[in-house]
């Protein structure tokens, strides 16, 4: 046990606070509720970018001018056309499981004999980024669209990443309100640092594993109700809560029995999350453009609750919910939009992660029995 | 930055040496060369126990008795058979996809409206672990035989798990030391702490994420050729000296390169890993039996020059690509073979995670930019 003995007791649970690697995609200034990629403030890129332009920001650590922005959403374009086995096994799959096992099943059956990383070169693995990103936005208005027993609505390649996942759910071209708000979410949940799901797709390529099995990892890792599946558990308190004044009693209640209010409080975040700040903005406007304010003011009083209560601030998931709702995106599809955005971030690790590889490989401290006498088994108890 | 102020420069690459949680499921005792399943010696498990009973172990914590062994096999037989979209599945990826692809995307689709990890009994969990321990190596049989344009062969509910997997490959049923060396081969990967994958499958599951999430991030991170692809490349190398009086220039014309000789060294152990003793009697035997000595003759040639020059043991893969060839089991199907043992592991780790869980989500060492002024599209360079 020499390799234990110094170590014991000395971990961190669920590795809070340790320092996993170096990384120059994402700073979260959880002190200062800042946050930024590849250098630039949040509130720049989710005002006046769209989610091409910062996934492209991602992949190539500079943000594209107009030349380079049209090559990459062309790029895009060209790849969301799926393999037709890949729209049958969607076909097989959409009535009887979710969202995110569509997802996860569908970009895992993507892979097709894919060589190993050594064999292929950047252009070539980025490429398979770029494809994953292009076509998990087709996979899942796909699997929607057939869950509701509706045809199936082709990219239309005129759109561009926002436009054209919301045209493909809705089989109507969207408003410009819509396209902004799919667009600022996709930009804001591009990204995260070593997130759990980050983190579990640079362990699967620290293996010099591929892109494919990276993502199918970040999908199954994200789906947990503690990470994507927030936003969805939002919604169901909407739900619950249904009006306004409703909300005290709901939330006091809860707060009573010693219970979890979703979508508040952050592992690194000790302050407003600035992406909530910006959603919450967006929330408001669709709202009003809606002329459906209950889930906003809903929000407003939790809010305000939470804060003078336990001093806890709304995270991305908490306006999120808001913002799928006026999108009419059913809640089951929440951890899949969320999966659309970060989905950039993932390639980014994936490169950065091959690109000064060790694998990840962590020791655990032993706690158990060692050296138990074997009993065969006639003469077990 | 607070949160990486003092940090900075201290982190372990890949997190060697660093402890991530308490375990009581497997002790590597890497200065040693030890390793122990809930506490019983490995050597006594590989050679007196089937891959149920370790399995059984991984589970529940104890060596089965016979009552205890005969009901959890007729469970595993029971739950061999595969729902039919899942074979639909198989079918349409047997051909355009290696084995790892295949068993990553049909053990996603066995996914069905999975229910909330809350939502489920600890049985329940338990059912969904041995349900896809049981069907893994069907996925991989019906996938091998239809990429070679062979039927099917359904599973045998009278054989054993090793037996059963060979029959379903074969077509006939298999002799009793082919028997003995699979199920000592599962047994021996069947579990091994905090490797990548037991890993990732622990971040999986820490999001409250499922039993299915978490096996398709094992397969994705284990598919890796620094983990459960290193046997194949011990095959690819055997197949490349070929003749065992080869081997010392093969062997040496690496090592003159700074080369890396596959199934050799390991993050852990620091002497002779003792899997790979045990499989290396069980590779001899095999090899005497079939009359076919080359691979065994050519390993036990580079084990001397390893450890003559680079002071190396041979690790798990290196015996167990012999014991694969023997089998008959072809090198592309070895990481899944892997898989097959590991998933005992993975369900022991996702129930040990579920039983005291927290989020598992480290920091980054952020070494990039910091407030990059932002500059509109139209004045981009």
């Amino acid at each position: 046990m020499a390799q234990d003995m110094e170590k014991t007791n000395e971990f961190k649970k669920g590795l809070e606070g340790v320092v996993a690697g170096d990384s120059r995609i994402c700073l979260v200034n959880g002190e200062e509720g800042k946050l930024y990629y590849r250098g630039y403030r949040i509130e720049d890129l989710a005002q006046n970018c769209s989610f091409e332009e910062v996934a492209y920001l991602m992949l190539y650590s500079k943000l594209p001018n107009k030349k380079e922005l049209a090559k990459f959403s062309k790029g895009l374009a060209k790849a969301r056309k799926l393999p037709k086995e890949v729209i049958k096994i969607i076909k097989l799959k959409a009535k009887s499981a979710n969202s995110m096992e569509v997802l996860r099943t569908a970009v895992s059956a993507l892979a097709a004999n894919q060589p190993e990383v050594d064999k292929l070169t950047k252009d070539e693995q980025i490429g398979a980024g770029i494809s994953l990103i292009a076509k998990m936005p087709v996979i899942i208005a796909f699997c929607n669209r057939l869950k509701k027993d509706m045809e199936i609505v082709k990219p239309d390649p005129k759109l561009g990443h926002a436009a054209n996942f919301l045209y493909m759910l809705y089989g109507r071209t969207p408003s410009e309100t819509e396209t902004k708000g799919m667009d600022m979410d996709f930009v804001l949940h591009a990204e995260h640092s070593f997130n759990a799901s980050t983190f579990s797709v640079r362990i699967t390529v620290s293996t010099l594993s591929d892109m494919y099995s990276a993502f199918t990892t970040g999908i199954g890792v994200l789906k947990g109700p503690l990470h994507g599946g927030a936003a969805q558990e939002v919604g169901a308190m909407m739900l619950d809560i249904k009006n306004p004044a409703n909300t005290d009693g709901y939330i006091n209640n809860i707060l009573s029995q010693h219970g979890k209010v979703m979508g508040f409080g952050h592992r690194i975040y000790k302050t407003y999350d600035p992406r909530a700040r910006i959603l919450n903005g967006m929330a408001r406007k669709m709202s009003e453009e809606k002329k459906d304010m209950a889930w906003y003011d809903i929000a407003q009083k939790i809010e305000r609750i939470m804060q003078e209560k336990k001093n806890l601030y709304p995270n991305v998931d908490f306006y999120s919910a808001i913002v799928y709702k006026q999108l009419g995106i059913e809640m089951e599809m929440n951890p899949a939009i969320f999966a659309i955005g970060r989905s950039a971030g993932w390639v980014a690790h994936v490169m950065e992660q091959y690109g000064d590889n060790r694998l990840i490989r962590p020791l655990d401290n032993y706690i158990g029995d060692i050296g138990l006498k074997f009993v065969p088994i006639d003469s077990r108890k």
